[in-house]
C-alpha cells in the first residue's frame, strides 16, 4: 500500500504563508454552516434520540428514498433496494473494490484517474488497463478490443474528471452505455464534480443513458454511479452514496456490516433534513459563480505568468487543471523548488498508470480566492521560468493521449475560456 | 462473507409488538440529546466551516490528544501518535485485520466471541484458534502452549465480554500482559463495554499492566487498544479509537486513507466537545444506574420464567447474558417459535468457533425497560418450556470451558445478583 501523495502532501503544506493548489479542498466559504446549524437542531428535536441510534446497515430508508428518486426518470425506476448510503464516495469505491474485485482481476481505467481509485485497488492486486482519453473523454471506439481481455469492471469520471477536469461528451456517453449494456461490461461511474458546471449544459450520466426498467421492475443497468454530498455541502460530513442494481447494492451492505456497521445515522438525517429543505436548489447555483470566478483567476494568471511552453486543460467544471511541462521536466523536482517559495500543487505522476506524466502538475483552483490564486501562480511561473530555464525551449509533449490528441482542438470550449488560453 | 445474523434479525424483529433481547443497542433514554444540541450550536457557532472541512485521516489533532492524554498513567505517556480515530470500534477490527493479517495467519479469539469480529476477519481467510475460557476470563495458563502457533493476533474483550458478560481478573491481566510482553504477541484488546460496570471496583486494562515508556519516549506495548464513544455517548455518531505502537497506527492510517479518507470531521468536533465539557462525568453514573436496573431485572425474571434446566452468566457490567439450554436443544429452531410469540434474542451458535453453542442464546439487557423485559422474558420462559418439555429433563451442559467451567462457583460474585440466581 504506497502512501497517498495527496494526504502527505497536505500535511507539508499547512505551513504558514504556504498557497496550496495541491489538496482537493472545497471552498469553506460555500458550506451551509447556519442551515446545518438549523438541520441540527430540527433534527434533535423533533427525532432525539432516534437520530443516534445504531441504524441499518444500508443507510437510513428516507435517505434512501429520497436519493432514489432523485435518480429516477420517466424511462426506468430507482427504488430504495438500489441505494446504498456510505462514507463519502471514496468507501463506496473502497467496498466495491473489495466485493467486486479479486488478485489478477483486470481493471480499465481512464489514464490518468484519480489518485486514491488507484490507492484503495492497488492493494487487492488487479491490473490496471489504460482506456486511451482525449478532449471529450474516453475513446469508446477503443473499448471492444480492450473488453476481449475480460475487465472485470471499469471505472471513469465523466464529468470535470480528476486530475484532467475533461468532460465525456453525449455522443461518447452513448456509445459507452451501449457498449456496457451490449457486452455486459460493469462501470463504476465516480461523479464527485458533476454539480460544478461552470459553462455547458449537463449532459445525461452515463447511468442515465444506460438504465432501464428490467423484468418485475427491478432496474437493469451496468452502471455502479457513485456519489457525494462533500462537495455540494461539505465533506467533513463523509456522506456519499451508491446507486446501482441490487445484486452490487446487497454486497456492498454485507461488506459495509462488517466494515464498520453503518454509516452516521446522524449525519443522514442532518442531510435528509438539508435536502427535503430545498437548500440544493439555491446552494448549487452559489457554488457554480463562486467557482467559476476562481477557476477564471487561475486561468487568467496562468496565461499571464507560466512559461510559453507549458500548456494545460481549461475544464468547464469541477475542481482541477491539468498542466503539462516539455517533455524532460520533472514536476517531482520542481515541487521542491516550488514548496521553499510558498507555493504547491500535485506532481502528475502518481495519476498515471504508465510511469509517464512525470512532466505534469494537478492544479486545484476551488480552494483559494481568486487573489491568493494570482499570486501562487506568480510564484509558480518563477519557479517555472527558473526550472525551465535550462531545458531545451521545446514546446509541451503530450504525456497521454488524453486531453492534447487528436482532439487537441476542441481543448477549449468555452469563449471566455478560449480568451484566455494562449 | 456471511451475512451477520445480528443485523439480519435486527430487520425481521422490527415488527410491532416485539420485544427484542437480540440487538446490542444502547437505551435511547441514555443519549445525551439536549448536550449535543448545544455542543453542535457551539462547534458550528464557534469552528464553522472547519468542523465541516476535509480532515486528516488519523483524526483532528485535539481530539487525538484528549484520548492520548486519558491513557496515560504515570509509568507511561500515550502521545498523538499513538492514537488513530476511526468510525466506530468495528471499523478498528476491519481496518486492523486487513493491515495485520494475511491468508491462512493463525488468530487466537476468546469462545465464545464478538461475531462481528469473526464476520470481518474470516473473509482474510485466517484460522480461528480458540482460548479456553472460564468465568475469569481466558485460560492464560493454556496461552504457552497456543502461542508455540505462531499466531499473528490475539483478540479480547475482558471487561463485560460479549457473548458471556465475563469479565478476567486480575491475576489473570497481568499474567496475560506479562505473557504478550515476554513473547512479542500482539493482542487486540477491546474495549466497548468497561465504562459500564454495575458492581465491583474497576480492573486495569491489559493495555495499561502491559504498555511501559521506550527508548527516546516511544511507547512500548503488544496490546491494541481499540475503544468507542458508541456506548458511553452515543452509537449514531460512529466514532471510536485505536491507541498502539506508532507502528500499528501509521498501518491503519494508511489504510484508512484509501478506505474512507477520514472520520466525519463534525462529529470528531462534537465529541471532543462533550469531553471537553466534562460531560462523561455525569453521564456514565447515570448510565450505569439505569442498566444496572435492567441486568437485574432480567436476571430477577429469568429465575421467575425460565425452566430449572436452563442456565445463564450473571454480568458483572456491559449489555448482554449467555443462557444455556440442555444439551440437544437447539436455540435456532427455538427462535422461530420465539418469534411467533414476539419475543426475540440471539442464537449462540454463530458466536462459537468449534460448531457448538447450538444451544446457547444471547440475551441483551440494555435497551429495554424493565417492565418489557419482564414481559419479554415471560413469553420467552412459556417458550422454552414449551420447547423443552421434550427434552429429557437433564441440567444444562457447559457448551464451552467459558463460565461454567471448574471456576463454576465464582459465576456470581455480587450478593444481589446471587440473590436472584435459583
Amino acid at each position: 500500500m504506497k502512501r497517498s501523495a495527496i494526504r502527505e502532501l497536505l500535511k507539508l503544506i499547512a505551513q504558514p504563508g504556504m498557497i496550496s493548489f495541491a489538496g482537493g479542498l472545497p471552498a469553506p466559504e460555500t458550506f451551509p454552516v447556519e442551515p446545518l446549524r438549523a438541520a441540527a437542531d430540527k433534527v434533535l428535536t423533533t427525532l432525539g434520540s432516534q437520530s443516534l441510534q445504531y441504524s441499518e446497515s444500508e443507510g437510513i430508508a428516507p435517505l434512501r428514498d429520497y436519493i432514489a428518486a432523485s435518480h429516477s426518470r420517466p424511462g426506468y425506476t430507482v427504488r430504495r433496494e438500489n441505494v446504498a448510503v456510505v462514507n463519502g464516495s471514496q468507501q463506496a469505491l473502497d467496498l466495491l473494490g473489495r466485493v467486486l474485485l479479486d488478485e489478477n482481476d483486470t481493471v480499465l481505467v481512464e489514464n490518468p484517474t484519480y489518485l486514491a481509485l488507484l490507492s484503495a485497488w492497488r492493494p487487492l492486486g488487479v491490473r490496471f488497463s489504460a482506456i486511451p482519453c482525449e478532449a471529450d473523454g474516453l475513446r469508446v471506439e477503443d473499448l471492444p478490443a480492450l473488453l476481449q481481455a475480460n475487465p472485470k469492471l471499469a471505472y471513469s469520471i465523466p464529468n470535470y474528471q480528476n486530475p484532467q477536469g475533461s468532460l465525456m461528451s453525449l455522443p461518447r456517453r452513448r456509445r459507452l452505455a451501449a457498449l456496457l449494456r451490449e457486452y455486459g461490461q460493469p462501470l463504476v461511474e465516480d461523479n464527485p464534480y458533476g454539480d460544478l458546471r461552470y459553462e455547458g449544459e449537463p449532459l445525461p450520466d452515463v447511468f442515465e443513458l444506460n438504465a432501464r426498467n428490467g423484468d418485475a421492475g427491478v432496474l437493469e443497468t451496468e452502471v455502479i454511479r457513485t456519489g457525494t454530498f462533500s462537495k455540494v455541502l461539505a465533506p467533513g460530513l463523509r456522506l456519499g452514496y451508491v446507486v446501482a442494481h441490487p445484486s452490487v447494492i446487497d454486497k456492498i451492505v454485507l461488506a459495509k456490516q462488517s466494515t464498520d456497521l453503518h454509516t452516521a445515522s446522524f449525519n443522514q438525517y442532518l442531510v435528509l433534513e438539508l435536502l427535503q429543505s430545498g437548500l440544493l436548489k439555491s446552494q448549487i447555483p452559489k457554488i457554480r459563480d463562486f467557482y467559476r470566478l476562481r477557476r477564471d483567476a487561475m486561468l487568467a494568471a496562468m496565461a499571464r505568468y507560466f512559461p510559453d511552453v507549458v500548456q494545460w486543460t481549461h475544464p468547464q467544471g469541477g475542481m482541477f487543471l491539468l498542466a503539462t511541462l516539455p517533455h524532460g521536466a520533472n514536476t517531482s523536482d520542481i515541487l521542491s523548488t516550488a514548496l521553499a517559495q510558498k507555493v504547491a500543487f500535485v506532481p502528475g505522476a502518481d495519476f498515471h498508470l504508465d510511469g509517464r506524466g512525470e512532466n505534469t502538475m494537478r492544479l486545484n483552483f476551488s480552494y483559494n480566492t481568486p487573489e491568493i490564486i494570482e499570486e501562487g501562480i506568480r510564484r509558480l511561473g518563477q519557479v517555472l521560468h527558473h526550472a525551465l530555464a535550462q531545458c531545451p525551449r521545446q514546446p509541451a509533449q503530450p504525456v497521454t493521449t488524453a486531453i492534447f490528441s487528436a482532439s487537441g482542438g476542441k481543448l477549449t470550449k468555452s469563449s471566455e475560456a478560449s480568451a484566455l488560453r494562449r
